[in-house]
């Protein structure tokens, strides 16, 4: 018989790793809660349609897709059958795919439920999404994002909020970070000097991988796509990031926006300004907020502030080379996609494999096995004392006892390295003697200790 | 544009329904934990390989496929493309399913991390599962399982140590239930009577539905399927399961068992007969445990004990007519599907939507709105004030407030509307004269009156 396996790019996680992984969540949903934020859940299968053209052509490609139940194959036209053409078949045989994101889920809930919902809808969402994507270190088909995004309002105190949610989070899990921020006025005011929309796309495609190719790679990039004059934009964002504080950043900017010609422009690079000035104003603790204004976060529907955070504990980021571990931004119409027009938000990600790559590698991970040597184990040593075992494991729970009963009466050797290999502090061992006097023996694992007690009255 | 929808069978699940399954899940994870059970979780995606042939013909028709990524035609043989053959193109185009439950995942991880896991193996999993089911009431095609399962063991102590799982539970959330329980040992002894093993299990599929179509239907069932000799078999279970008392019934068990000459079925009907009188007196309080001999649970997989909670309050349960809200039972060979033989377990499930939909109609939930009469809503009259307003929320948040702001600046009565929507019992009102004062007004949303206060010192 073959060995079972996984499929490629998806885990299993045994009890060690819950414990851990549980922590990270509810360390998050302790925030998340006493900011206000409600949970949702959506169901892991959507209508293609819901998904397809949401995420670009690549998007669409990584998408999972679910085969119709019974004869799917009735349906579908005889030349594309003929053809072997596989892309045009899919939509005769496939009318469900897996969430590929919580985003485009959150837009289609609050367009179904718009008449329900009291906006500003503040929601967080901790759930498993699929992509069908090349597995590699740190990329998963099956992983978990959680994210917090407030739907329904337009005010910059929410990016504030969802930073001080970002430090909270981190700080409450002992993890250094820094949380870049940007702002596409600051970016849109590049497209005069592009030339045309499409080049400044390319620029920003561009320079979204600066973390990867460095600084000359972007030239290179840029000059062999032909995009000359965007080379001179990338020169201002590298010399202004290389100022180092923020404020100095701003005053740069500053000064940049008064050679815009173009007004239309040149207003929204003030707004951008403007909006990075007051959310650095209201943070609270602004010193791991850093004003990068090379960021460009790749997706298309963001429409003023962009964050991402990155480790910044050198050693663990240059151990654990990864990218962010979160990101997001202001999109102002998110819902348009389902004809919804005018629905301001922000929202932000946690990628939660990502932090717990990147904790277990900090080595900040909590023991799963810490509270166990706290813990009981009841080893019975025939069927007769198991039945008394049985009893006395019931009182010493109800006292408070964390306890187990050994499910049967192996050698008492055997259930003693159970006991061991599980981490129990404590060993309780019952045998006739023991039914007979009405007693216990218990065991200090560490320190080899026993004493007799008395069976407790209850 | 079309306006987006969910696919049939699946849901969203909103804030105010999340806080309530969340809080039915606490309880199961907090008794599972208190006895010992450690969390796993699998993958949604498994290769199909692992979940076809385990549940039966009609069981692979219901497992949702997923097609393979990019150029999944190519390999599809001409001839079975020619003939529309659905069933026959499927393995050729999807080699992953979703989780169709959790028994199968689980044995799939015992066998492939059998040399890590420390038997036995007390695991618990709360996940959703799949089934391409026609939606219905009460049935949907993303569904929740909670599972316990101890593999490893064979001793009858976890038998009593889950349906005491199921007593904690379903105390703790105010639920009353009975749990019967039968034993495949007395089930078998009727297999020399049926004349065949085939004939046995077309018995078993009848009685499986006595629910369902009654006492009559089964008899008039047995007949139209020629199994004559059978009906005499569910007379005397129908009579014995009218004794009402658990050892009224033992007692015609036992006595039943004197008169069967095949000796291994007679044997298998004392094992059982032992077992449930073991179970019966090791379980601390065995009044809603029920002994019920016509109890034979589909699965073919089970060898042992099978179990089954229904909801004993009669007016919810004629409220609501739903089978049973959880079951299980013990299987001596679980992970033999995938080469591994002798691990002996036994577990239980709980349908975690089957007992939402039941609390709900039965009034048990908690409301989601309980707490929220102590949260505070801070509203801003200005953008100036906005700013005041965000550092005296991070303020009181941490002196131990619940407490939100509103993003943004609309009137007053908008923001006191949502409020109320959202059941904050108090208000906190800022505006000009509050920033100059430095003070902040709260507004009791019950009883109206209004309080003023200063901005408290840091």
């Amino acid at each position: 018989m073959e060995k079972p396996g996984l499929p490629s790019g998806t885990r299993d996680f045994g009890p060690e790793t819950m414990k851990q992984r549980k922590y990270i969540l509810s360390v998050m949903q302790q925030v998340f809660e006493s900011h206000g934020f409600g949970a949702l859940e959506t169901p892991a299968l959507e209508n293609l349609k819901t998904l397809q053209g949401k995420y670009g052509d690549e998007g669409d490609q990584l998408l999972f897709k679910v085969l119709n139940s019974g004869d799917f194959l009735s349906k579908v036209e005889d030349s594309l059958l003929h053809e072997r053409n596989s892309k045009a078949v899919v939509s005769s045989i496939a009318d469900r795919g897996l969430r590929y994101d919580l985003t485009v889920p959150l837009a289609r809930f609050v367009v179904m439920n718009r008449d329900k919902i009291n906006f500003p809808f503040k929601r967080y969402q901790m759930q498993p999404v699929w992509r069908a994507d090349r597995p590699q270190k740190g990329r998963y088909r099956e992983f978990w994002q959680c994210d917090i995004d407030v739907v329904g309002a337009n005010s910059i105190v929410s990016e504030a909020e969802l930073i001080e949610m970002y430090q909270e989070v981190f700080e409450a899990l002992h993890l250094g970070v820094a949380i870049r921020i940007n702002h596409r006025g600051i970016l849109d005011a590049f497209v005069p000097m592009a030339g045309s929309l499409e080049a400044w796309q390319q620029f920003m495609v561009v320079i979204d991988k600066a973390d990867k190719i460095g600084s000359a790679g972007v030239v290179k990039e840029l000059e062999e796509r032909g995009l000359l004059a965007t080379v001179e934009a990338w020169n201002f964002l590298e010399s202004t990031q290389a100022l180092g504080s923020n404020m100095e950043k701003i005053e740069a900017l500053e000064m940049f926006a008064k050679g815009v010609e173009n007004l239309e422009y040149r207003a929204r690079l003030e707004q951008g300004i403007k909006d990075i000035q007051r959310i650095l104003a209201l943070v609270s603790n602004s010193n791991n907020v850093w004003l990068d204004v090379s960021l460009a976060r790749g997706l298309s529907y963001y429409t003023g502030t962009v964050m991402e955070v990155v480790v910044a504990d050198e050693q663990v980021a240059s151990d654990f080379k990864i990218g962010s571990i979160g990101g997001g931004g202001r999109y102002d119409n998110l819902t348009g996609m389902f004809g919804l027009k005018d629905v301001s938000g922000v929202g932000v990600s946690f990628g939660l494999d990502r932090i717990f790559d990147v904790m277990h590698v900090a080595n900040l991970l909590p023991s799963a096995h810490k509270d166990q040597l706290e813990s009981y184990l009841i080893c019975a040593m025939d069927e007769n004392s198991l039945n008394y075992a049985y009893s006395l494991c019931n009182v010493l729970r109800k006292q408070g006892k964390q306890i187990e009963l050994y499910p049967g009466t192996p050698k008492l050797k055997k259930q003693l390295d159970y006991a061991n290999q599980r981490n129990f502090g404590f060993a309780i061992i019952v045998g006739e003697s023991e039914v007979q006097q009405n007693s216990y023996v218990v065991k200090n694992l560490v320190t080899g200790d026993q004493e007799t007690h008395k069976y407790p009255n209850s």
